[in-house]
This record gives C-alpha cells, sequence and structure tokens, in this order.
C-alpha cells in the first residue's frame, strides 16, 4: 500500500526562532514523525508550501488542487493549517476517486505534548478503511468537507449539519 | 460517538522500576494519552488484568472476552502485549455486532521515541470507520485478526494471507 | 539547604496559542522541571512578572531588585528571557552576600529539544558552588555578570575580557 | 575550556528491546544530549563500558582508574549505574589534581520523564566549579565521595557524615 503526503504548513510545523523571538513555518514534521515509526506502507512526502494557513492565497489552494488531482496516488494525507482547512477541503472537492484526508495540528509538532503524532495515526488509518472524497481528521474524527468546522473559541473541530 | 477502551497490559504499559532494575507493567498509558488530547468523541477506559501478554492464561482471555462481550458498547479498543495480540484476537473472534480494534506498541509509551501515540491514533480511526469485526492495527495498518502475524525478527506486524 | 527561585518569563516560559497563532509568555516551566525530579535541597518559586525581556521597564528591575534584596535566601535564582538577561544582571549587582544565578533558554521549555532542563541542572549546581555575586549560567558556562554577553547571531552567550 | 567524559553505562543509558521483553546498556545518551545543545565549551565522549552497575568488577574499576588517571583532562565527568556509583568513586579518589564528577540517572534518558539532563547540566557546572576531587553529582546536589551514599528504599542520593 501506498500513500502520498503533500504538506502546506500550519501550525504542525511551527518553529521557534529565538532570534526573532517568534514563530516560522519550518520543515515538514509528519516526515521526521513517520520516519521514526516502522512502519508497513509506503509513503512520500511532498512538501508544496511553507504557510500559515490564514496566508493561503486562491492561487496557493489551486496549487495544492493540481498537484493532489495530477498525482497518481489514490490514497492522499495533506497536512495543513487549522484555520483555513475546511475551505482548502472544499476546493479539493471535485477531485474524483481519490480518498483525501486533511489533517494538521492545534499545538506544534515539535512541542512535548502536541496532537500532531495522534492525528497523523488517525489520518494514516481514515485514509485506507474510507470510500474516496475529501475528509478532515482532526480531534479524533473522521469529518466529510462539508460537514465539519473548526470551532475558534473551544479550539477542535465539530460536526455541523 | 463513544469507544469503549480495556486495558491488559503489554509493552504499551512498561515502566522502568530503579529499584529492581527491571521492567514491569504499569498502569495504562492510553488514558494519560487520550486525556491530553483535544477530543470530540467520549470513552472510557478500563484495567482488566496489567501482565506482559506472554504472561496471558486462557482464563485471562475468557475474562478479556466476557468484559468485551458483555460491554453494551459497539466500538471497542483494547490495548495489549504484541506477542500474543494475534491469540487474544482469535478468541474474541466469536463476538457479534462489534468493531473491536487490537492495539498496542513495539515500545513503551513512557519513552520518548514510542509507536503508543501513533497506534492510538490510528486504532481511534479504525474502531469508527472498518466493520464489525475483530482487528490488529499496528504499524500503520489495519489487519483482520486472521490474517496478520508478529514478525518477531522485524519487530513488526505483516499481512498473511 | 534552601534556594530560592524568582521567574521573569522569557523564551524558558513560552507557551503557543493556537487562537492567535503565536507565542506569548506562559507559567514558570522551572517549577514544573524541577517537581518532576526527586531533589535533595529545598525550593520556592514566586513568579514576579511574565514577559518577554525585550519588554522589561526600568521598572521592572527595581521590582526584580527588591524581590531578590530583600528575601533571606542566600542562593538565588532567577529565569529570565535571553535578550536582555545581562543588562538585568548588571542592576542586581549591588546586592552584597548572596550568590545570584540567572539563567534561562534559547527555546521553550514545552519543545521537545530545548536546552532550559540543562540550564537549570546548570544552575542548581552553579548557586551552590561559586562565591556571592551576580552571573549568568547559559551554554554549560557560569559567567560572572560583566564579563559575558549574548551573541545575537549565534544564538549563546560567550565571555568578553 | 574542555571536559572530559567518561561512560560506563547504568540506568542512564538503559534501552528496551521488545524482542526479549527487557532493557540492556545502550550507547551512551551524555553525548546525544549534549550534541542536542549549543554548548561554550568542548568535551570528548570515550565509551569505556556499557554495564548495569552491579555487574562491575575490580578490574572494570580498574580499567576507569587508569582511564581517569592517563588522561590528560583536569576535569572529568563520568556516566555510571547509581547502584555502585559510591564505590566507583571511592576508588578513584586516590587521583590527584583533577575534579572528577560521576553522575547517572534514576530513570533512563531515553524515558520522557527522566533525571539524566538535569543531572548532566549539574555535573557539568559542578566540574568546573569546585575543588580537585571526587565528586557525586545527584538529585540536584553536590556531594563528596566519601559523605554521601544511595539511598535504596527512597531512590536518591543523600549526604551521610
Amino acid at each position: 500500500m501506498h500513500i502520498r503526503i503533500f504538506t502546506t504548513g500550519g501550525t504542525i510545523d511551527k518553529v521557534y526562532f529565538d532570534a526573532k523571538s517568534t514563530y516560522e513555518v519550518g520543515p515538514p514534521n509528519i516526515e521526521t514523525i513517520l520516519n521514526e515509526l516502522s512502519l508497513e506502507f509506503d509513503y512520500t512526502v511532498e512538501s508544496l508550501m511553507k504557510k500559515d494557513s490564514l496566508d493561503l492565497t486562491d492561487q496557493d489552494r489551486t496549487f495544492i488542487y493540481e498537484a493532489v488531482a495530477k498525482d497518481p496516488a489514490d490514497k492522499v494525507i495533506i497536512t495543513h493549517g487549522t484555520d483555513t482547512m475546511v475551505e482548502t477541503a472544499k476546493t479539493l472537492a471535485g477531485i474524483q476517486g481519490k480518498t483525501i484526508v486533511l489533517t494538521g495540528a492545534l499545538k506544534p509538532a515539535l512541542f512535548k505534548i502536541t496532537d500532531a503524532v495522534f492525528n497523523i495515526g488517525c489520518a494514516v488509518a481514515a485514509v485506507q478503511t474510507v470510500n474516496p472524497g475529501v475528509y478532515i481528521v482532526m480531534n479524533g474524527r473522521i469529518f466529510p468537507h462539508d460537514k465539519v468546522r473548526k470551532n475558534v473559541r473551544l479550539g477542535k473541530f465539530e460536526a455541523v449539519e
């Protein structure tokens, strides 16, 4: 089995720069996390961009769409910032015949306490088991892309009717 | 959504006792791991036993069977030692109408580098998405209980025909 | 033996707020770190302020000075942001009869990879062993307060003549 | 400044082997820990042996003695199992003109919660600041080698008169 992974940035990849006393988006942590594990599937990781998801433009989303659409893989995981994850998911909804799972983290993967590894585990299992379509996998749930929103106040994703 | 979790011991719960310079099975780490996350489902954790899976007896497996069978939940995760995880899974195969996922870890959850959190993420997603039956979720895969073995030499689970 | 600990903020206590996609100064991590250890000395921790050290004012430094000067302890550790740690140390130089050690971190204590715990270890040993005076303990060295600077480009403290 | 580091094994270097469901002494963690830090001193690490300290023989202690005695460095840190750390320290007491610090850990360095990094920080500061002699640096204290014992029941080192 093969899983194709694209990374776009977001909190999951945030690093802290002492020189500027600020954070920035760093290298994709999903690759580091998966490389530490002993896995019974193949995967390839490609970084499409390194952005806070609030900074993603229509052009960026078109770029993500095209990368996913033209890739031969039928199982795709995308790591993405949480603030506009749902918006990007909607953009990808037109792609047929693929199971596309967007995930990310509410706390950076480089923190001692982070949801990144758990979320990636959920995403890896979900992309193998659910029907083709576009999904958000966060907070331990697999949400169809058109039935989910980020509740910013609670800092979690929740189902909407 | 509710997930019922039973713990039985195994490497995932191994702790190190300085006094004896040895490892023993400690409290269930799945509870600590899930409690640190912000989750959109309910769960309850019950420790059935704290054993290295090589030490599990037929009586222990009957005890696990009965706990799972009589529980009203239809989504069940069991954390278990890896050496006899497949054997316990076979014992549970007679239970109807439930999705039962066994998982564990090859490196203790208390280690800096461990597969425990990733495996639990996989198990949480799998138990929501696959049909009723008994599964082993390890190394990033969801194996039907009768199509999997632990490859002790490689230290990983793999599919068998 | 008793060590008195004051905290003022800085990178060591930086947390990440998803809601704002930014870092802020959180609760003092030195207390959490020491509480996880089994120690053969007593300590008390008091948070004087929670500030990035670039934001410290003369008034803040007077406040720190007075807290240290009036405290009966003769062994004092202060956690502090690195950018103006040397400046605060100079302010405290007038205090007689106490060993005062300033430390902090270049990477937040909540990160998986951080210098916080190592630096606190150095500070705890230094405050017990060096003569009264004011010291910066960073990067594995014990610098007299008037013989050290932060090399911002290299991201480390170094001796000056 | 240069610090010479010798490693001998002990809990600080314990790893877990799934294949045997047991722990063994692995590679020296002090090197990994120091390499992750940005330090203002030089150090070299040499592994003398990889043993649980209960298994150290008189011959092993002679070997350690000779390695330390013939080394030109005047600042020496030795990582060592805790159970016979005091015994080895006594053996080294005849070496003149060097500050020799023995340290280790009560919980393996590879655990999420460990005293290894803190202890190494204490040892690095102590070896720079105390007079020549042989010391045990554990539990946040610097003990002269002839005024300390391990309290096995409490799992910590404590001063003796």
